[in-house]
């Protein structure tokens, strides 16, 4: 089950180390002008080493655009790209082997297949979302282009650092505007310092990202299942080190009564709007025309530079000390995956609205 | 998009009125024995009216099962489970069909199809999960049958009276002992003063559901897109009214430095455990043995009993004064629609289980 | 896997014998007129003992519309038609519950799932299709509605004897004109003799099903894997009896060259034709707006009423004469559910057609 | 839609111009051996240029394993193969890209997308079919692996020239043995006479390619839609220039009677056999354990080298001669299509046998 969506399929392939990560995008409209400058912004943001808060990775990501795309744009047949691995380090990992790093995929991947690839985390390493970022440039340019709508996420939380920010006025040039892509100047700088120290420690601190999607079509999600607070849910806890999701006033609902929790409509000229929106964009699963507001919870991720206490497979206490790329803090450059997933399930919704009319 | 599930495919159909709310579940293992009475237990915990604190809906749920069970077992074909409505009262929602219910789905829904089926909500009504519920009561006897485990929901949460309940220990006994369904006794009082007396008000508050499915085989859930994280979340956001979810440490990472919050292996005898279990159950989306934990937030239900703003399908601003039972807290019964879609997830992921091995 | 199609998504359950047959209709766009007397022509068609060609079954089929409908029209929530089974003899049946009746599903459906529903053929039997027509009434009726498209099978061969019919011109009155359903009057009347006559044989005689879909909008079906050729014959061969599907020219293109056997296109006013249809109205797997034409071949069914040879489920040869009703030749009841497949693939890929429009 | 299966998902990419075609291969299990030696025989026998009855195509296909594959065995999650295209002659394709080519997709494609990728046919080129052999190779050696199942296919009929082969016996070294494959020497010294005088010609003619599945487990298939021979049949017709596909006594059932076309069980030793093999291996959609036999025609391929008459895309008559290659008959290159697509339906089919069981 390496596919998410319905309509707009995007399926994942590749490991950490040899070979490529790359990704099909089954179900794009024909039209779409694609060239692989377009991932050039997103693939950046992504990647470590971009700042002075996380350790280098050399390679820049050279995307290649296999099919789906004549003369410069999509034709309606799957849209491939990929990137290549080129920083592969076995001599690293060999030694881990044996070893189940915890709060890691180790120990689960190798129960559930009977197999170790232990370079680099192999499937579940962080590579993997290079891939989905990918799609969800896509997917921003098919929302772009086809209701202009817009997705946007930032760095809302860091360990017990809290920032303030408006989801409704909040720009891309903001969050841009730091390394830890925190809208909020003073919170930000706070954030700086903290993931610095955390650094200095060899630990790791978590974060909220929040994402908000505006100018987004009256209509989308479906009843039951596929509510669109459920698609979000489900392609956010998908990603990798996710520990929660809340939409709207989210676990904040408890602190009010029905009474102060609804959101009353108002007529703004021809459009109905809601006074508040604390159902964060959605109403019984569909889309309200408000913005949508959701917040993803990333844990201290278990890559640490200190050493720990395991087992092996043999089920011996061992010591641990891991190898790796060092990322004190993960959300700032989980802001770009959080985008491209909600960018992807609001394409597959926005491709689902029947069109079909009964005369 | 009525269906759930890729192996264990539930399909729920049925309106709040008219008609029947019913279950198609596809992908039963064949040699199960069932029993309309084997629903009974379950339905009647989801049903209103069921105590003191929410108001009277008189019928009970009457089972039918139309299909998939020969000489009282499963045969491997879909099973079809069925309940009557018998409750309908159109004249009560008659006046309101034009009026959109503040944080409802009438607007998003009338939006969507162009139609609107004023009676009782018609496909958003909470009436639905009745379905979800007995595909849940043949999700748990397959879960305990082919594997043992269990899954158990109460509530964590009301409004701001917090329960301290240990998710390894809590039984069904506990559970049931209360109307609240919550095992903390004194929170189970204080809980229920509160929803008495929010319930003179004719308002609404919310509350957090816990669950725990202990017993779980290591190995279910798939990388990348179905995590048992994400499918879990998945469902549970497809619930009504909820609006938000946690794993494990859920927002309560953020206190915890990666050292405190990676999960340290420890052999215990031939077993591999972990010491403490942060991430609820799971790494890499994968079950790793321990007991899964997760929490569900439910907001504040929107069908209050005190007049509200709104505006009509015209775009008037108009007063709504709404019918319907009153539920004052919905928490008590989402315990067991929380319990339903969790176990409806596990035996999804069980049935991926691949046997094909390669020789 | 009792579920059919991508965006319009039919479910059947129910066996032979107790409880009832029927099918969840997921994907119906809103605001289609239905009412349960739309479905009793296409019932009354497929059902046994309409004339008297095959032995009588006594009951009618009352269709009971649980779901999706409200005040007279779809509303976009799944559609839920059942009818009960009224006609249990398990007595009949119990005899023969340890031997494999030839060419029966009775082997491979124990061998499967370790159980025998002996009733009267279980999930296999031709009973389900029941709940196809129910689909087909729908689906054709969405046809109609949204662009004309009229879908209409007839009996073009029984055993040897061949029916002359064009299907660009062949109207249902004409099919409805005989008990064979074969518009060909002199061939119906031979088929007609011929079957009498292998009726008191107490044998079977096998036929091929033509279908023609007319007004067919062009652009339906899609690249690759599920050409609407493809979409077809899954549909096809998905029914009990079917031995083989041929479209357009079908298996008699080995007596053509590519020169002849080419569609060559001309313009027709401002529509662009092809002067020949050997490729039966698609080409690339999508439809061109001819007339798409496939045929269906049904075997003699297995049923006959003359002692056989087999073996029961301890492996030891015994003699058996079945019980069931006698159908001597099953194609003029099959017209009616090939016209319900082929409804329903092609609402399937009309629901698919892509309207989102890159500006 | 470019996937195909439910639980070993086959996704192709790519065109028959730039870039490269590929397959991602979800749901491979983990520890088969791959390496890209593999596909070597396969992709030479789909290739044109092979013999001298297919005009030449210079390039050998060169396979890039991208991911899935770690120390020479599979992990379990998904294999990408991918094949460069090396032949790009947009000149000999520019002057046509107006004129629909007869029986070609050209208009069909066009009118779907609004867009003409006129280079080679594109997404609905033969070249695709080169990402279904490399996901055959891996499916055949699964099945091999496994179950020692093995899949064969050959040439049965070429225009009216019809070969005797018996599919319980015939060899892949006999299926080898002449450039036609078909195994029936004589038969096949006529067909490649044939496909000589008919490429002097410019024309085409078509032929069936007959395949038989041995050893393969009883049960396999699922009742109602997903029919053992219901997804073989879309599996065939999802293949370019197939008309129709038969199984069993196919459309030969015609010419018997029940009582003589359906298949007597025996016990032989321990294993239940039948004595005849009408049912082609199945019954009631589900493997017996009978050899699976089922043929597929081929039509006299499209592109042929004599002028035709045609229309461009405002509706003007024109002529038209086509580049390309000239394949005057594809069955020989089909064969080994046919057996991946086959390979593909059973390593499905294989993998959603349950193995949950109810103690």
């Amino acid at each position: 089950m390496n596919t998410f969506g319905h309509l707009f399929r995007v399926t994942t392939f590749g490991e950490s180390h040899g070979g490529a990560v790359g990704v099909v995008i089954d179900g794009c409209p024909a039209g779409l002008p694609l060239d692989v400058k377009d991932f050039r912004f997103d693939l950046d943001r992504r990647r470590t080493g971009q700042s002075h808060l996380t350790s280098a990775r050399k390679e820049p990501d050279e995307v290649e655009m296999l099919s789906g795309v004549f003369q410069g744009k999509t034709i309606g047949s799957p849209v491939t790209l990929l990137v290549r691995n080129q920083d592969a380090r076995p001599e690293d990992y060999e030694r881990l082997k044996d070893r189940y790093r915890p709060s890691h995929a180790d120990f689960t991947y190798e129960k559930k297949y009977g197999i170790r690839n232990w370079q680099g985390g192999g499937r579940a390493s962080a590579r993997e979302t290079t891939a989905r970022v990918m799609a969800g440039v896509v997917a921003k340019k098919i929302l772009r282009q086809v209701c202009g709508a817009e997705v946007l996420a930032y760095v809302q939380q860091v360990h017990d650092i809290v920032a303030g920010v408006d989801p409704d006025k909040v720009t891309l040039k903001q969050v841009e505007s730091n390394p830890v892509r925190c809208p909020d100047k003073r919170a930000a700088k706070e954030m700086e310092e903290l993931i610095m120290s955390i650094r200095k420690q060899g630990d790791t601190v978590g974060g909220i990202v929040e994402c908000v999607c505006r100018k987004v079509p009256v209509g989308l999600g479906d009843p039951i299942f596929d509510k669109i607070k459920a698609t979000l849910a489900h392609a956010m806890m998908s990603l990798p080190a996710t520990m929660g999701v809340e939409f709207g006033s989210g676990f904040g609902c408890l602190g009010m009564k029905g009474s102060e929790h609804n959101d009353v409509f108002v007529a703004q000229g021809k459009r109905i709007v809601t006074k508040t929106n604390n159902s964060g964009g959605q109403q019984g699963g569909i889309t309200n025309g408000m913005p949508l507001v959701f917040r993803t919870v990333f844990k201290p991720v278990a890559t640490i530079f200190q050493e720990q206490d395991t087992v092996d497979s043999k089920g011996k206490n061992v010591k641990l000390l891991m190898p790796g790329r060092h990322d004190p803090c993960v959300v700032p450059r989980a802001v770009v995956i959080v985008e491209a997933m909600a960018a992807i399930v609001l394409v597959d919704h926005l491709l689902r609205q029947r069109t079909v009319k009964i005369k």
